[in-house]
């Protein structure tokens, strides 16, 4: 398909195709004339993953442009692609001071893995950014004095485990490899405000249960 | 205790507590002479809470302040005063767009909250920024053509659901009221990184169970 009709199908503007075109984030159309271009299902795919990022989940273009690098990087096996492409995507901030807070946080986040029977050395290698960004969350909530011992996070830790089983079935409907990395990747961003917004609600319906006052 | 002792019981600098106190984010101590004041474990509390909602959850002074001040609102009910105190948190963006994904987005969530028994009269009134956080997100997945019909949303309601139990568990271990709602508010910040980057965690974890070539 032509630039007008890719934006037909995919709602964005020819102008902002040209510009995600220019910044990289869009592979080049196959070249058909000194200023045509062929597009297809995959430039379709492409832009709704950039949309997901940048509109959605609020990403600078270089960092969308690291995370889509990330699920191109044909050297990985599958399982590293996602690790790489969710990997990019910006974290919480994650300072880590070493104090004793962090060594709390540090043992409590161990025994929570071996309590869960999470895999440390593949899933959470040190230096992944969500094991920091959970370390340095975990230690701010010790250094302010509120709970967050392996009681207090295993809840958390069981239910993550059943959304990513949910999350990676879905992930798994897609019929190619780099459907399920760019799936991956945008069900990653998008599914977050989901549950924050349900937990949130939650809370409120849990509250109303055991303080409101009796309603007629 | 004096501005001092405050100063050292709560690592919070003496310069960072006048400046709180100028913002009005810290009531007022007693004053004991033209140039001194009494704190007590109050102001303790209250610093707790104002360092997490602004040095870790990095909310604007001026947010931070709205959601103190609900806090305080002594003409309303525990469960209304909780529910005041989280509403004033901020939340991801809610643009509305009333177009056919915004109307899927409708049907989906009125028939989660059916299926989840949630009471959508006082927990979800439509203009609790959750609820919209969460229209506007399925309503994205809607646009993006990403899976975010009831049957993908009920296993993120039903975990939201535990979660809220086992947070306002740890809300009402606080012994007083106002204890319980300051826990409300920095619990509900503290833990959505937790929350968040255990998903990540959880992701890499299935991952590697489903993907990841056979190690040694």
């Amino acid at each position: 398909m032509r630039l007008a009709e890719l934006s037909e199908h995919s709602g964005v503007s020819t102008a902002t195709i040209k510009y995600y075109l220019r910044e990289g984030l869009l592979q080049p159309g196959r070249r058909t004339s000194a200023t045509q271009a062929e597009y297809d299902e995959r430039h379709l795919r492409r832009l709704r993953l950039v949309r997901a990022l940048i509109q959605i989940g609020k990403l600078p273009v270089a960092a969308a442009r690291e995370v889509i690098a990330a699920t191109e990087d044909e050297s990985l096996d599958h399982h590293m692609r996602l690790g790489a492409a969710t990997w990019a995507l910006p974290q919480g901030p994650a300072a880590m001071e070493e104090d004793a807070a962090h060594q709390a946080a540090s043992e409590a986040v161990a025994a929570l893995l071996d309590r869960l029977g999470w895999d440390a050395e593949v899933a959470l290698a040190e230096f992944a950014p969500a094991y920091r960004t959970l370390l340095a969350s975990v230690a701010a909530l010790n250094r302010l004095g509120y709970p967050c011992d392996v009681e207090h996070l295993l809840p958390y830790g069981r239910l993550a485990a059943e959304l990513a089983v949910s999350d990676l079935d879905m992930v798994q409907k897609q019929p190619t490899p780099e459907g399920q990395i760019e799936a991956a990747v945008a069900l990653t961003v998008l599914y977050e405000p989901v549950l924050l917004s349900l937990r949130r609600l939650a809370h409120a319906e849990e509250s109303a249960r055991r303080f409101a006052a009796k309603r007629a």
